[in-house]
């Protein structure tokens, strides 16, 4: 069986403890042997959590907005090259078992988005994404307040799509 | 020079009031001699503001997610297939000069971020993306309670634009 | 029922004599009634071909590489945006119920074979695409050695698929 | 630094011989400590190659067509779902450092061209994609025709990106 995927988004230009909460979350992915996906650059969430699931012997993939695989931060096993831009999101959640979204801006909300409407559970850690998505909460959509319990939601998100319990289409 | 686009997002399904709003609007954008463009689909949001720009002799682009131009409803006169389904969000919003959203779900919070992402215009009719997207209110985002408010807030955007006053990338 | 629309491919640098082909051929594109869709930057044969199409009346669609509207070549009056580069040659092709494709470079090559893999039917205009394309001739693929008869051997393809004896993917 | 990534393309229906070449070169990409990239779906030429590199030990990167990871095959080990259909060629070529090209249709003919396009090196292994492509043998394009003599022309074409005695850009 492959491995789980956990999607890590979050922004490009992150705060001191946005970079602390991306970092653990990468080493507890790896920890937990799930493999780390996020976008790839060299910056903020993505470096963060890509060198933390790093240091702790996880593997680690980076799906890039541009078209050179090099562009990829020191982190990156593997780099998936687009040439898509922002369309890459898209790509980001649906490779991804479940997104956990750190604190971003307008491209980590569309990943939310994009996650949601893909029907792919998300975390938002250490944030909240706001009302405009309250009909997603208590569902596919679950808060967390530090890596820990983002990947202990993660992993309950995993259980119930192995159970069969649920199709990650009735998560909602 | 080119013809004004107004990307209208909005619901594959959609109440009453939602549809009627749409309608409306896609009259409105035909009216002021802009072209409106929509996701395409023979459903909800998308296809009311196609019809209805239709009826008053405007322009109306589909972008549609799958890879069959004749899978676009009756209301486009030019279908652009895709095939890449909800990776086709970011062009609907790239393609647009404004993007105005009404009543949705995930896919329309997605193009909404998308847009805000990629320094689009946005106005909201019709209801509240929510306070995870206050950081911009007032600027890039505006809220709408009729299509007239919400093609009045698009000429704004629109004016600025030409004027030069600032470049959408300035505007939040 | 919605105008057939005839993608015209071709290299962003053309000498003298495919420019004149291209030009031509948007002009036979617009005077047959049908709509043009090309690469829409303002360069080689799609700049000739949508300034043929224009100078006759045609409408003209541009799908761009880039993610700036503005960009497109003078002669285009819709643009779409995709930002993703050479995966636009999908959509290209897509979005054509022919292709028709004027000399050009490996851009040019992917998109004669991404429109065969998608079941869509191709003229090569003034050249040959090679013995690499062999299954395809007299099937898919037909070659032409002017303007007009590209147009002939489109408006044949065309009205295949209409009377529906045939559909797309049985054309080989 | 990043482990070199060969993408094997080639048709999803595939004869006996083509599948012995697939397999065989999937075992020499493992073998020689590169990633191995292909199509992800198990079938034809990119379910022998994912096969061969797994059954050596290598690790297997699957860029799939549709929107459900758990649609690759048995010797993928990194699924990316990419939901963008035959636009996802695009993607398979500006991940792979060097693309190999097995015998297909017309789809591994747009890999080809794309890839060219795109700068990077092709080998073509086990037939030739035709007259059409001349302009590119002895630079960007080379013919093989065994999996060991196309395993050692890509790191060929790899020693010499190394070296930086070229670009990818300026082989052709």
């Amino acid at each position: 069986m492959r491995k789980a995927v956990i999607g890590v988004m979050g922004g490009a230009s992150a705060d001191e403890r946005t970079r602390g909460l991306a970092r653990r979350l990468g080493q507890l992915v790896a920890e937990g042997g799930m493999v780390l996906l996020c976008g790839g650059r060299p910056e903020g969430v993505m470096d963060e959590a890509a060198r933390g699931a790093r240091e702790r012997g996880g593997f680690t993939v980076g799906i890039l907005p541009g078209s050179d695989p090099d562009a990829a931060g020191g982190g990156i096993d593997l780099a998936v090259a687009t040439g898509m831009g922002n369309g890459r999101n898209v790509i980001n959640v649906l490779s991804s078992d479940v997104v956990i979204a750190c604190p971003g801006g307008a491209g980590t909300l569309s990943e939310v988005a994009l996650a949601l409407k893909c029907g792919k559970p998300v975390v938002a850690l250490g944030f909240d994404p706001g009302n405009g998505f309250l009909p997603w909460r208590g569902g596919r959509l679950a808060l967390a307040d530090t890596a820990e319990e983002a990947i202990s939601l993660a992993r309950g998100f995993l259980g119930r799509a192995e159970a069969g319990a649920a199709s990650p289409e009735q998560l909602l």
